[in-house]
């Protein structure tokens, strides 16, 4: 957070109700990354963590992670390494399975994304129950890389996605 | 292009055979991406014939869209709009059905994802029979949207892809 002059990202987040199932409150991004200030400054903080930390690839989580990952990517002078749903990959993939809020799902990244001990930072939009995330960090570690930390748009404090990957510097920018 | 300077980017695209299916050639654009200069040159390039034209929101189409139209908005200081694969989005859409080269699909967009006569550049990585990116500025314009232009990575002369979208201006990094 910049503190007093930061422009309050929150306001640019709309619930959805009943999204994309009844009981769920659906966290809709889109005004906020049409909006150029917001996003930008969006992108600003979600790399700041981790400047000057020798991040060399940032990866993010489909579709949406992709998003704000690239966005930071670019800020951090990194590469990008998208971690897709299962089959979207043409080449040899290493694949995790995991449940989440709604449903279960795969994903996959190339098992050449990166040389070994690339210092890697893993950028998704929502923290929720933590599966994705974990099943992308198991990935990401697969492959040879060197988690530096995760950074989330939001995060759903009352899901506690935050105790699934205990153990790697994780941070948000907004709370819910 | 920046000329003699310039890195050579289609070397870092991989030719990836039968991929989806038996006699497509697949554009592996990832080892491009993962490559932090050469990202950083794509977006650069990406972004080049666009700046000081007051491009309001950049558009890109999922998945692989997202992945350079996100840098390519942070580069002009525009707004990121994504276009979705159908019943992705939570709030009312305009949509539009196609076929591609391999398949059919349908995309959409948030009916309010910019406001009216909002400046718009289009960005996507594989220009082929154009039949996407048709459907997309079709989306973008009944939203509201000045098409600047659209933005592509790669294009596939063979498949005559820019008639289907002649008037609008029309670029790409790399020919096949």
């Amino acid at each position: 957070m910049t503190g007093a002059t930061a422009m309050d990202l929150k306001t640019l987040i709309k619930d959805v109700p009943d999204y994309p199932k009844k009981g769920i409150i659906f966290k809709d991004i889109t005004p906020l990354l049409s909006d150029a200030r917001a996003y930008e400054e969006t992108i600003t903080r979600l790399a700041e963590p981790w400047k000057g930390k020798g991040v060399q690839v940032v990866a993010g989580i489909e579709s949406r992670g992709f998003l704000l990952a690239a966005g930071v990517a670019l800020k951090l002078g990194a590469g990008l390494v998208p971690v897709r749903k299962s089959g979207k990959l043409p080449r040899a993939v290493f694949g995790e399975s995991y449940s989440l809020e709604y449903g279960t799902a795969a994903i996959e990244a190339h098992q050449d994304a990166f040389p070994k001990g690339a210092k890697v930072l893993l950028v998704d939009d929502v923290l929720a129950t933590g599966g994705t995330a974990k099943a992308a960090l198991t990935i990401l570690e697969r492959i040879g890389g060197k988690v530096m930390g995760v950074s989330f748009l939001i995060e759903l404090d009352f899901l506690k996605g935050r105790e699934k990957i205990s153990g790697y510097d994780c941070r948000a920018l907004i709370s819910y």
